[in-house]
């Protein structure tokens, strides 16, 4: 495995490979080409071989690239070989279905604790993961090391809560909260509140129309 | 306004700009100059005046540009003018998050109808909206015509639902369950799983790292 730096276009697309290999591998196939892979994916055949050189891995002439095999590559080259544990903050409808979303673990992603400042949600259990005050981030967060937060907190207090957040070691914020939170270098946020994926694919149905 | 296609990179930060704008027009901000709005945004001023440009919007040298005009500008040219509704197939977890997400409304998506197949769960109501039986799904589409849907079924009932919400005239699909789903011409589908968007994360935080 190479882990020199990836172009961003080639990172992308390997996580598209990435999640197709899984379902292959869990079909049990164990050979693809190049261009079947590319049919699946949407992406050029040689597009497809140039990305997995970056990573070191080459197919066999006339017999193609081991899928299981291929699969690990990938998901080592762009880090999600291992589990990452993150932790969730804000249980109200949005936790909650975080919580309770089980691929989210199929995909190697394990929520570790889960926070909400409303006392009567205190000591429940969502998810299988027991709901702690908001004050107990700290101590949790320095023993269980969690790389990733999700944060499902109101939009006024999303800002505040990002920065305590990372002040405390967090690398990396999935933002549902409906407001734009910003990351201080070295850190990475990922803004997906509904309202932003709602308004893209209504841009994307309004140019599909103009473009007829 | 100019109808023409816009290319795809300005469309995505006219989007950002809008929802810049929208908070700007909030706060009763009269004018901006496309300097401060680079500063907030990210952009240069340059490329935000070519973007205005291609609309059709122009500042006053010394001035800047009329916010509230602005924002009406960018609204109409990406398409977020007016009003979409959309209905919500699956009322599970997610689906009901989706329907009592207040901010959806204040930014011009109103959900107008609600399906579900779980008989336990038709006639209550979620966020003022009723879930109906998703063999409504042709009547209601007929005669309220939303444009988008937000599919929150299982995985395994994902293509399957959105071919038909597709062949019913549903124009784009915000795709929430943990499947890509695929759209035929002339439509639109935004795969927006939570399992998508956590990788997308852990993947940047690991580039981040070997960055260093």
């Amino acid at each position: 495995m190479k882990t020199t730096r990836l172009p961003r276009p080639s990172v992308e697309r390997l996580c598209t490979y990435l999640r197709e290999l899984t379902r292959l591998s869990a079909k049990r196939m164990e050979t693809i080409r190049s261009r079947e892979l590319a049919k699946r994916v949407g992406v050029s055949a040689d597009q497809i071989r140039r990305d997995f050189w970056l990573i070191g891995s080459f197919g066999k002439r006339g017999h193609g690239y081991d899928v299981e095999g291929l699969r690990k590559s990938v998901a080592a080259a762009i880090g999600l070989e291992k589990e990452w544990s993150f932790i969730v903050v804000g249980v109200g409808n949005l936790g909650t279905s975080v919580l309770n979303y089980k691929t989210l673990l199929l995909r190697g992603f394990k929520a570790c604790a889960a926070f909400d400042k409303d006392g009567a949600k205190i000591g429940k259990k969502v998810g299988g993961v027991k709901i702690q005050h908001v004050s107990a981030l700290p101590r949790v967060i320095a023993s269980k090391r969690p790389a990733l937060a999700v944060l499902a907190v109101p939009a006024s207090a999303a800002q505040e809560t990002a920065d305590r957040l990372f002040r405390l070691g967090i690398k990396g914020i999935l933002n549902l909260a409906p407001t734009d939170i910003f990351a201080p270098a070295g850190t990475r946020v990922r803004n997906a509140d509904m309202s932003r994926e709602i308004e893209a694919l209504a841009v994307a149905v309004k140019m599909t129309e103009l473009a007829r």
